[in-house]
């Protein structure tokens, strides 16, 4: 393989969305070394697999990842199987159970599928920390846990913040910032990618090199990306997210429900978009050149062909808009506009119903949605508990049965 | 086996000279369940194997160890073999260096010829706590990490006062109450036995073991020791020791050496004298009736029947009384009066030789103790930076070469 770019040219591709880069300099000089060497650059990104299904905030970091990859260097998709078969031992944490050997070879599997979707698998090296873990002794990781101290692992902000308000930590949690620095030892990394709030972990790696004698990582983070209610982190335990396997439809239908500033968030982050192509468009935007919701539905055709096809964007469009403009609609279809700042972030799906006079009480609107009979953008509401998001400049249509339709408008 | 003893007469005696005992009544429950069962206790103590040559501040802890014993319980004697063989991996404690299995062995058949000494080795069991750890994968080890939090373990005193302090207290550190507290759950100790530094981690084996889901063990501490210069901890490297395998004379003489405040203190901790025979002897020394001298060439004869023989101690005796009270001695000694206020609490050997008049110079003092010319009551000075301690109310006879004597009384 050959470097078609300079090192200042990779440089300035690999800044763009990037929030912390630990060092610049430090990654020009790997830069221009590998290119002198033509030996491409170990770019490790670790992955938890007791949550394998990615969503597009997942993506960002794989976005990142295949950049490296574009420019020829080495990826290293780790799989923290170790941590993950341990789990949290002291059972606080319910969101991390323990998993066995089994379902992390699962998981990795359901990763792998995913993860194809936007890096290059042959170009990708597939590691599991178990590999180094399993036979290492209690000694060698008791002289590990002795390469960093108490105070420096209570500088992370959120042991910080529990350690202040007296929330317990239990010790093996500053173990695992040890275990995933000692990855870095183990896989020889060069640069290891992650969210900014891995910023720590990953300057651990660093120090925990260092004390092996092997050379530091370049530290990389990335933005977190906001879930569908556009103030929290996308997560699956949030219901706010867009999964990488979501149908064409649904990918379409909730991209089409987002708030228009949250809009020009995904731009930036999910797709190719070039700064000045941004700013343009924010300038089209602002004058009213360009309608928001048809800059909307290009943001969920490039998501669709991206994690689809081109063809499966095209007929998720026809879709979307045969029931959202008419197709099989009532020509005259209530529009209520309803208030974000009056209501909270979100509502409750019966209570929606009965807002928009589709259901004439809550138990009446959870019938229906329990008969299969709502939907939302024409994406069928399954749980009537569902937090439905109401993001300024959004619309979406909601019917119950066959006749009864509103169109909101959140302002 | 049987008890010939009441669980609250035991409770009486175990009482005795024990600074925490957490709890009485758990300690009581635990007494009686034995002797119904006609089962023994299980009492745990620990030593560290990278020390292990025995000076009497280890002796007070004997003596509980032995104290159990002769009630008719098991008593453990573990090596802490697998934290040693680590060592302070950070490299900043300098009396911890790591020792290599072959040390391990060697230092405990050093520890086991002074330790029988005072236990009877036939009913004590040795455990090297390496037979468990050394099993342990690391999994397991952050599991057992896990049962104890930061916070907590910050709360011990020298931790805390580090943390306070912002001296690093490296991850590490955090580990070892751990590794000792598991030793209690595999050794199902009844009862852990330490000095009162070992307070904090003695209680982590109670959390570990309640975990574990194994009975608690009760925690008792003993006084620590203080050295020769009664204020600092006795220990080899502040050389204010008297060691288990000091010959008779050496004993004898160090003994003389100690103030009579100390003598009291080393009366409690160190002989079998019961509350009501101390009471009367100070009470006789308050009043005159016995001569300080004369209790603590008692206090002498007891150290040296105890560690050697009773023979030993007689010509101990007669030795010290044919070199201070002038067999070979001139007839006419200056008495040299050292005010222990106006120096500090020990004397540099050359300045000491100085101000006796046994020297003109520090050097020409200096060459004295190289030519080992110097002895302190007919103990030799070999190091010319020893530091003499100066005990209030302690007397010694220094004498330079063949000639030249001086009586030291420190006031």
């Amino acid at each position: 393989m050959s470097f078609s770019m300079s090192a200042e040219e990779q440089l300035r591709e690999l800044k763009k969305g990037t929030v912390d880069l630990i060092s610049e300099s430090e990654l020009v000089a790997k830069l221009k070394e590998s290119s002198a060497k033509n030996k491409p650059l170990r770019i490790k990104a670790g992955f938890d697999p007791s949550r394998p299904d990615l969503h597009l905030g997942h993506t960002v970091l794989l976005n990142k990842m295949r950049q490296f990859q574009r420019l020829g260097h080495q990826v290293i998709f780790l799989i923290g199987d170790f941590t993950a078969m341990i789990g949290d031992p002291s059972g606080k944490n319910q969101t991390r159970p323990a998993l066995s050997e089994e379902e992390c070879v699962e998981n990795a599997k359901t990763y792998a599928r995913q993860v194809n979707k936007v890096l290059d698998p042959a170009k990708t090296e597939v590691a599991y920390n178990s590999a180094w873990f399993k036979k290492m002794s209690t000694a060698e990781f008791i002289r590990l846990s002795s390469q960093y101290t108490v105070a420096r692992m209570l500088e992370r902000d959120d042991f910080a913040n529990r350690f202040r308000e007296r929330t317990p930590i239990s010790i093996h949690e500053f173990l695992y910032p040890l275990v995933q620095g000692y990855d870095s030892v183990a896989l020889r990394a060069d640069v290891e990618l992650g969210g900014t709030d891995q910023r720590f972990n990953l300057l651990v790696g660093r120090e925990i090199q260092k004390s092996y004698g092997v050379p530091q990582q370049c530290v990389l983070t990335v933005p977190i990306l906001e879930g569908l209610d556009g103030v929290q982190k996308m997560s699956k335990s949030l219901n706010n997210y867009i999964a990488v396997e979501d149908s064409p439809k649904e990918m379409f239908g909730k991209t089409m429900r987002v708030s228009d500033e949250l809009m020009i968030r995904y731009y930036e982050l999910l797709t190719d978009i070039t700064t000045d192509e941004l700013s343009a468009l924010k300038r089209d935007l602002a004058s009213g050149k360009k309608h928001p919701r048809d800059v909307k539905v290009q943001l969920a055709k490039t998501l669709v062909t991206r994690f689809h096809s081109a063809a499966d964007a095209d007929r998720a469009e026809e879709e979307f808009r045969r029931v959202f403009s008419g197709g099989g609609l009532p020509d005259e279809i209530p529009v209520v506009e309803l208030s974000a700042k009056e209501l909270s972030a979100t509502i409750d799906a019966c209570e929606l119903l009965v807002r928009l006079n589709l259901a004439s009480s809550k138990g009446e609107a959870r019938r229906s949605v329990e008969g299969r009979a709502v939907e939302i953008n024409g994406e069928r509401v399954t749980d009537s508990k569902m937090q439905v998001p109401l993001n300024v400049g959004g619309e979406f249509i909601v019917r119950s049965g066959k006749k009864k339709f509103a169109k909101v408008r959140v302002r």
